[in-house]
């Protein structure tokens, strides 16, 4: 044993095996800023909703826009594919559990209809919201005119791993530096969790990365293909790309974590990571209201052959406003995550977002001992 | 993947991970002293109760001074505000769960009364006890002249995280080189938890320095906020600054770690990671004489926005007497932890706190598997 | 403490421990080969059914050839001591768990015979298939001419822990390199799970190297004799020993992990460790078509004085090609497990098993935290 | 956060967290000796019985000789305290759990009797069984020469730290260098678990190490004081120990890692970290043969004022032939102690203990994963 390696493994942590380290300053949290930009786009809080059937309806992502943060809507979802949504979300919500795959196998076989497409951005511009939009790789030609032509104001190609370089047989792979000529909004793209790829995906012009594959403990995609890469040191390398690329070009690229927060505690290290905001499914699918009725589940999961993840009952937890801003009597973590986010901001001595990425951050696995009791200290 | 780094990130050690190793002399245990200081003011025993309500009235400070240790007095806590407190602390005791957060946030929103700190402190010297009271850094200009007229011996300044330089826009930040002049009686100041900040908080001239934010495992302020240094390594940080200030200076500040500690083995620890003596809340809730009835709870969890911690049912484990020097049949170590730390200082072969902190400790994680059994050595 | 250390103790890491990273360029799954060679053998799937009674008959045998891979039919269990080995089959099945393993110490007493060698191998020729099939090194000269005579195909040697060089009172050390010349067919050997060991016998000529002792966390061989290495980090010393050998002699030897491998995951775990192809026993035995009815036993629980394992009723999850290929509406990576390392070998942007060992692989430590959920990408 | 540090703290191991390297040799267990010496006395197999009341009798004693091994009779516990021992092993396991600490406290608050020692001694020497006996340190002076006379061939001098040098007011420390030259028959020291009092002791003169300061992990001492080492590496460090005072003194100490074995795997591992040999309480404690009745307890656990630990219901699993050689059906590692030590010299090539020492370790935590099932190989 021993002797020559045949390849060096690096360790990578999560958000449960870190903590941030208070400041060698304090501040006010009401001295602090929370602002994100995308692009030429400003948002006071650094807070997207995920591109899931269950999280983002167009009024959701209105209700979003008014509440400081950014809706995405899922442009090859239900909302395109019904002229009538509600009826396949109760569906969905209402299936037995063991029935719930093959059901939504059957639902999101059902064609994208162009017409519905523009239709969504609009009935999201009408109400004054900044509208952002989802695609895949494969359909971004197809779709991104219409959305773009409706108003869309930024729009997100996403899928499970995206690179610059996409080698496919069935179609042409995409080049993202054409379509982000082309399309006259800032792009945003994903997802990513490694150094080189952030940096070449930077490279082809984009204003926003996504961050996050398979993050966290149970995620399906790393049971089943054994792909991922736990946020926090995802993120950690993302943003090292972002600083070289911004040394290197003067353009600063907006890097998003995406996936794995489940609570203000995620929040704020995913920006102490090197995040400039976070993208957030579960936390909202638990808002009062979300289209999801208490329930959430994944693109990936109506996959024909290779389902990963099934519907999840994420519950209702409270209404958008009590999950962002509180108040709340839930001490877990789960609801005021801008609340929370302010205090960090607090305790780290940071004005505002750029300056909480520079706090200190130390491996600390958090170990749940049953029954134990810590004392609760006083602000 | 790889490349350059956004940030390093330190492994920072709990008390779970940690042991401590039997030293190359022994010595009877009956040879040691346990004997700690703050400023002029010499104890018995090396153990702080913790400023919460439901920990030190002002006759269970009393009851401390009689076993040879110091308890702390919250001067903004029930005490304070209320003429009858045993109203509102059984208030509290009888609360069901789900309205208790509610419950606490309309209790401490009552005003704190100028007239009852300086009887509060009146009633604890009245027994020849020293007094020791506590504040948080916004109230220490309006509490503090009134708790030292009326006799306190020590002033402690607490906060979840407390710096030697906070920025504020509501209050002027607190100056502690001023206040430590003003007053006469030392001041402790808290919490802390890094070199830098521990170091700095020195040079203002404190006699001694609580430390820890969010220690231990389950604790709330690292899932609401994800700030948190697990104790060990906190400790081992701030008893480093104070090597370094007293070589610089001459002038030794008791280093006291406050927060975590449910053993006399976690006790024992946090001295051989450089304590000077430690605070304890909730083994000294379950006292029989604690004012908390057998429950606990902490300042932040009355906050009106972002409560972090809940009141838990910490039970009745025994006297104060036997909590402190036993004797016990109890033999999960939550008794009798002064005889746990004679023991420690024997293998340690430590006469002295002092000496104890010079002990090798090891990582060595406690995994609890059940059914597991080992050998019971004789002493 | 301290001082001259004894020994060195180096880090091993198991399939929980670790994950993969996406690479650089991705592409087309449908683009990218899964073949596998062994010696002048080519397979369309770089899987093989374990030489168990309860996964391997003859007729499953030839099943696994016709799904692409091959099943390694053991010459001493049942199927060579019984003319009609489903009554032993149903016994075992039957049995009540407390009574199995004297019942399996009672069944495998039963002498081998040399005829129903010869005819389980010409049952599986008969099919078209190509038929593998293992001894143990004390059976090899004995049963080996009668199989190849019969017409086997691959010759497997396996012992739980194999090396070049073994000493015996009781027989004469089976010398590998005696064994290859005299026999026409490639020969497989294991297990092992260290370089050196893993270049011993690859200089003996052989084709293949089971990779495995004691692999994963329950194994029993761990508990019971304390020996095992978990598979990653075997899988990367063998294949170490594979390059160096290569590299020397312009052989290519086919590493096979073999054992641990549950979920699509771990399987691309392994290659991406550096094997050429998986051995599977309990993924099988959970066939509809397996021999063993939803139950899974090894030999070494039939050891008549240190049983290692026992009985484990696997249930059964599907047909061997919703195993292999899906579909599946299973989320849990049980299912298509060539589905899975098809995406797999897409997110790390390789055509073939060669590049996907190429691909990246970090230290991830799965936490399965209840409860815990996250987002479920897209593809 | 940071700069200088106040102490090192290095990671130490339990057996749960290694395994062993199979060899590059590997030869028939039959061929391989599990000897033992302990100064001019040879033993067939490398076990003592621990000198606890549950499991050491003078009958006991004398089974373990028959078995190859040695029981070691602690000299101040019911034997030497009762007439009649039997009645009060018959109390405390029929007491009820709620008052087993109060009677163990009253139990052996009983004074030894000084006939009771020579009587004990002489029922082992007249079956023909090497007699071993334990003492603490403070008894030593007392009760050593009552039990030499009587015949004991083996003395161990044991308390739960030891080292060369300790420091006492009530009695004079015992200097060890002048009992061993007093007393005839080879000297047995413990419990120690690092390099530089292993070496003190050594410098005395003894002939065995005992090794084990609140081994494992729900040890009892690691709660309530805080200290312990585990014992992987508690065993590096003192066999590290033995080598250098053999090269410098040509004299060699067996080397005893006493605590926390629970299986064949433990046993095996303790011997690759260097032990020449184990001693066992619980395993035999469970021996139908063994005077506890299947329970277990501590000379700890009666402590008046600090117990550590209980009693335990160990239950019974077979006689004590069965636990050391089998035959058994028991597959968790429990029985067949030297079976499985056999296996494990035959897996890594070891003709005897010594050449076992040489075998290698890995680092590879056991991580229980419920439902998780693996290949069984073969032998």
């Amino acid at each position: 044993m021993g002797a020559p390696f045949f390849k060096e493994i690096r360790r990578a942590y999560g958000f449960d095996e870190v903590a941030i380290v208070p400041g060698l300053v304090t501040i006010n949290p009401d001295m602090a800023s929370t602002q994100m930009t995308i692009g030429d786009h400003a948002f006071d809080i650094p807070v997207l909703a995920s591109a899931m059937d269950a999280v983002v309806s167009p009024s959701f992502a209105s209700l979003m826009h008014k509440k400081g943060g950014l809706g995405v809507l899922n442009l090859e979802g239900i909302y395109t594919r019904y002229q009538d949504p509600y009826t396949a979300l109760e569906e969905i919500a209402s299936a037995p559990q063991a029935e719930v795959t093959a059901l939504l196998q059957k639902i999101y076989s059902e064609p994208i209809q162009e017409h519905l497409v523009g239709s969504c951005v609009e009935s999201i511009k009408k109400t004054g919201a900044t509208c952002a939009v989802a695609v895949t790789p494969q359909n971004t030609k197809r779709l991104t005119p219409v959305a773009v032509e409706a108003g869309a104001d930024v729009l997100v190609i996403q899928s499970t791993v995206t690179t610059a370089r996409h080698v496919s047989r069935s179609y042409k792979g995409l080049i993202f530096a054409e379509v982000i000529q082309q399309v006259k909004v800032p792009v945003v793209v994903g997802n990513c969790v490694s150094y080189n790829t952030a940096l070449e995906l930077m490279e082809t012009g984009i204003s926003g990365l996504l961050v996050g594959v398979g993050p966290g403990a149970a995620c399906t995609t790393r049971e089943v293909v054994g792909v991922g890469v736990p946020q926090v040191t995802a993120t950690l390398d993302c943003a090292a790309a972002r600083e070289e690329y911004f040394k290197r070009t003067g353009k600063y690229v907006t890097v998003i974590t995406d996936g794995g927060i489940r609570t203000g505690g995620d929040l704020c290290k995913a920006i102490v990571a090197g995040a400039d905001g976070v993208m957030l499914g579960t936390p909202f699918a638990q808002a009062r209201e979300a289209p999801g009725g208490g329930f959430n589940w994944g693109m990936a999961n109506s996959h024909p052959e290779l389902p990963r993840g099934t519907r999840i009952n994420v519950g209702t937890r409270g209404t958008l406003k009590e999950i962002l801003y509180g108040p709340t009597s839930a001490t877990d973590g789960t609801q005021n995550l801008i609340g929370a986010l302010k205090v960090a901001l607090g305790m780290c001595g940071a004005f505002n977002i750029k300056e909480l990425q520079k706090a200190e951050m130390i491996i600390a696995p958090s170990i749940k001992t049953e029954g134990k009791i810590f004392q609760l200290a006083r602000d």
